[in-house]
């Protein structure tokens, strides 16, 4: 059973301005590893030629795992876009599908994209400084920075929520969030 | 079922500044609602007899509770001190004892004081801007203002937590967190 004295990190601490984290454990990935996230191939293969950035990273901090226990994570996007499309994360539905997740906006300008996995219904909700987002259960959800600096976020879930990459990869997101004169627009995909 | 087209809030968003958040319910702790907590009675009514300040505040945001839901809170502590005794919250277990907690600092200056229900085991740990700290299951929490200003900070836990309250008022934490010219310092309650 999980306790004071056999929980490790008890503390961790972040650099808004770095994105880093003092612990937990870093993934990144790049554009390369983005393939069919965002809808127009003939730009993704254009960027790509270009390089492969770093569009993301996540620092994951797992303390413990039982049932009543949570994980969160430090997400850094990169500014970016592929085409009129902004750089964003694979998105991803829960394993355990009732676990909700809630998002804390740091530093940057971003949004999120919700899909009820469910209903098809699709939301585009803001993550600014300060702004807390509620991830329901049973929810698509991928994070889209819209701006010119680093998009900085905290998520927290239960342990046991676990990651589904492959539901999405296989069916998509409906909606893609792209650049426009009035700013990000939500709009299904073309 | 808890889905995208049924919870309320999907977002929140809170001024640091003000600690003010823009949705959920707000309960407000003054020092007289706190009779128990400080050690020195003779100082606690001493202060009392003063008026009856606002020690903290809590907003909490509860959009679902199924077993997979989350529940989030930004707490606000204001500074002052009753004898050498700072200005702290009740403190809690979770009515769930296997339920963890994720602490975040947003402004201001202040500890946590974890104490394990099992051994007894106390902790004192920095709650200052960016810190993360993570209150594993079965561990008692309070929050203590060491600061001049007051102390922002968001909690998040599982929706199933629930407040124990009553059981640290018996048993009373073991420990305190005082001033000192070194700054604060976690003693054994006198």
């Amino acid at each position: 059973m999980s306790s004071l004295s056999n929980i490790e990190p008890l503390t961790t601490r972040y650099d808004p301005a770095t994105g880093i984290l003092s612990g937990g454990r870093l993934i990144e990935r790049r554009l390369a590893d983005l393939r069919g996230c965002f809808h127009d191939l003939a730009a993704f293969e254009r960027t790509l030629e270009q390089g492969n950035p770093l569009v993301y990273s996540v620092t994951a901090v797992e303390p413990a795992d039982g049932e009543g226990d949570l994980h969160y994570g430090l997400g850094v996007i990169q500014p970016g876009a592929v085409g009129i499309e902004y750089f964003l994360t694979k998105g991803h539905l829960h394993t355990w599908r009732d676990a909700a997740e809630v998002y804390i906006g740091i530093t940057g300008e971003g949004v999120m994209l919700l899909e009820d996995e469910a209903t098809g219904e699709a939301r585009m909700l803001g993550l600014r400084p300060h702004d807390v987002v509620y991830v329901p259960g049973h929810t698509a959800h991928r994070t889209v920075n819209t701006g010119q600096e680093p998009l900085v976020y905290l998520g927290v879930c239960p342990a046991r929520a676990g990651h589904d990459y492959g539901t999405m990869q296989r069916r998509n997101f409906s909606h893609v969030v792209i650049k426009s004169d009035v700013g990000p627009q939500l709009v299904r995909r073309p």
